[in-house]
């Protein structure tokens, strides 16, 4: 880990820079599967699907057998975590329901603001190695809470042409209420536009490579929403001599197993804790399974020194983690001055772990310093407010000549005429 | 008005396409001018400001001078009238107010969620022959009912170098701590990137031109969030033989002055209303004077008639208009059923300028079939939701199997050990 004691404040912006990622080459190629897609359909699909994922698919739609097949590859005891996990997500986001918000803002003037499902998401999760039911959980759960009334879940095929039983277990289990063996580009261009086996959909949810982020970018040119753009996973831990050293190397190690790109930073009041922490990590780096991603990330991890707990708020403020992990004596000072973070995890007990997996929280944050203005993903992302009203007689009575004076004074006569044309019938 | 009459569903979507809208040309120039205020700051802004508003500014910050100087301008009668929107306006949004959401998912591990302020927002208000006072109210009530730390604004200068005092005057009173003389995509690119006088900003809302619209979206690139994608301002009246035809009338016109790309969409039941509208808006369209503005949006507006309401609403949400009005007999079926819709007005005597002006609703709401994804501006377009959890010794040993299972069948296993390390730790 690379130690900075103490920086000046000059230096911060330098020293907390994320790498730069290039899309320029990937955009040419998403352009091409886009205009693909959308003129050739479920065709240029089942091409991309066999250039890509390497398989021939007759029917990319998961079929209820398959899914049944699913439920007995699944173990008992996985089955039980992800239920505790389900239920905890379901009662942090049920929590989050608001009522609509009704004011009188003038007598005869009622306003409400309602929140309504967005009705039609598309949830990618990406294969690979490892299936990541964790983020079905985290996207499917609000989702059903939001009552979306079509849930779409995409996930490549692997050689075999399947997807994990563990994927589609928890996809079946959370409402959603179609799975297609689709991935990358294709998978968002499909979302996008539509296909006679993909829904076309509103907005679009969940992580991806490269290649799915810059296609997810895109798609926002074709009107559809996404959750919001990602960068690689982040933590910073903030910690002074009251924290427990191996924990908070065992925290660093799991952000950096995520990736060599993972960006992990090591924030303290002491130099000696600082270097106590870098030689557990050492420690317990030697016997990971992903040892060598994490070797990677963790020789482009930063410890920062600083000298007081204010100044350490400010430079966190300064680079807004996706993670944030307090672990000092003065926990609530941190709690209440935090800024930017996705999410905050408070004390030796809390690894981010817990909020990855099961304790109720969204594990899809804003990275990349996009805590500054981004929420991560929570009941909200799955609905979208409108507002409503309704004047009556004695409302635009009441509220008729500020509104007439107001579009005169910025030229919008036709504005001012609606409203002219109501009160003079109220005169008659 | 264009007539359809009873079209075939498989038609909507031909008959309900928005014009696109060209943005290739627009982003070469929109590139030259980030590239140029990135490298050269303020003095990049000061060229563009001379080259584009033709104006030479020694400094283009608002002084405390012109503010004062601004007072006096404005009338005693549109301070009223700004007064009592501004009322109204604080009163919808401050009634948006979450409180924290707290669950304890299980014993000791407490889950909670916040909304805190962003920091740092930049409004844009467009110069041009009206001053649009009333998207100032609409910006910085709410920018300052959520306690954004430094609300700044960016306004073009007219030729004598000023801002119209009506926005300086509205500004000053809805709490902006930075006035700035700079508009077009010179003012997107310098809060962006931040210069010397302009501060650099995490999310930037308002709306623009086409030059402004393409320089938001750019900004997303560096980072920057912006409130929503934009298109042209959108109508849609449901009405049937109950409505008032005059009244119809005026809201369709109010709309189509906006310009001539504005989009104007009657749907009802009856096609003999939909007669009595058409003539009736050509009778009112010959007094008013942005006549020509209104006729073209006019000339390209289309006029639906249904069978049903059930077929109308299924239409409108297949549109998702960003103004909603509905003036029929069964005004609760479209409330209802509505789905996809910025604001929507209800009954005779709410027409759109009430919203767009007074009644306390925001009027910066998505165009362009947004509506099915985002949400209008309001009090949480000015906050991000963060989450927060603490979990005690108790909590992380109830938790704490159900991680370790999850994370290993993931294959994250050091994402395991930061939890396996504190259960052994409590072993002990």
């Amino acid at each position: 880990m690379k130690l900075y004691s103490n920086p000046d404040r000059s230096d911060w912006s330098e020293i907390l820079k994320r790498p730069t990622q290039t899309v320029g080459d990937i955009e040419a190629t998403v352009n091409e599967v886009f205009n693909a897609v959308a003129k050739n359909g479920d065709q240029a699909i089942a091409d991309y699907t066999s250039k890509f994922d390497g398989v021939c698919l007759e029917n990319p739609i998961v079929s209820a057998q398959e899914i049944e097949a699913a439920k007995t590859e699944v173990s008992e005891s996985l089955k039980n975590a992800i239920a505790l996990a389900k239920r905890n997500i379901e009662a942090f986001h049920s929590a989050q329901k608001t009522d609509k918000v009704t004011v009188d803002t003038m007598p005869g003037v009622t306003c409400w603001q309602e929140k309504r499902p967005i009705q039609k998401v598309g949830l990618y999760i990406p294969g690979g190695t490892a299936p990541l039911f964790s983020t079905v959980l985290m996207l499917a759960v609000p989702a059903q809470i939001a009552r979306c009334k079509e849930i779409v879940l995409c996930s490549p095929p692997n050689k075999e042409g399947h997807i994990a039983p563990e994927i589609l277990y928890a996809a079946n289990l959370c409402g959603v209420t179609k799975i297609i063996k689709v991935g990358g580009i294709q998978a968002i261009a499909g979302l996008t536009f539509g296909t006679k086996s993909i829904p076309q959909v509103y907005k679009i949810f969940g992580p991806g490579n490269q290649f799915v982020t810059v296609a997810k970018q895109i798609a926002t040119k074709y009107g559809v929403a996404i959750d919001m753009p990602a960068g690689p996973s982040e933590l910073l831990v903030m910690a002074d001599t009251t924290a427990n050293v191996a924990f908070v190397a065992s925290d660093l190690l799991s952000q950096a197993e995520h990736g060599s790109d993972s960006q992990v930073i090591l924030v303290t009041t002491c130099q000696e804790f600082a270097k106590a922490v870098s030689e557990e990590v050492q420690e317990q780096l030697a016997v990971l399974p992903r040892k060598e991603m994490a070797e990677q990330a963790i020789a482009n991890s930063k410890t920062i020194v600083v000298d007081a707990n204010t100044t350490a708020i400010d430079l966190i403020n300064a680079y807004g983690p996706e993670h944030f992990i307090v672990a000092t004596a003065d926990n609530d000072f941190f709690v209440n001055e935090i800024s930017n973070a996705g999410s905050v995890f408070i004390g030796d007990y809390t690894p981010e772990s817990a909020g990855d997996y099961a304790s109720g929280t969204n594990h899809t944050l804003p990275t990349n310093g996009f805590s500054k203005a981004y929420s991560g993903v929570n009941l909200d992302s799955f609905q979208k407010s409108m507002t409503f009203q309704n004047i009556s007689k004695e409302g635009i009575q009441n509220i008729g000549k500020t509104i007439e004076l107001m579009a005169e004074a910025e030229g919008l006569q036709a504005h001012k005429n609606a409203v002219t044309l109501r009160l003079k019938e109220l005169e008659k």
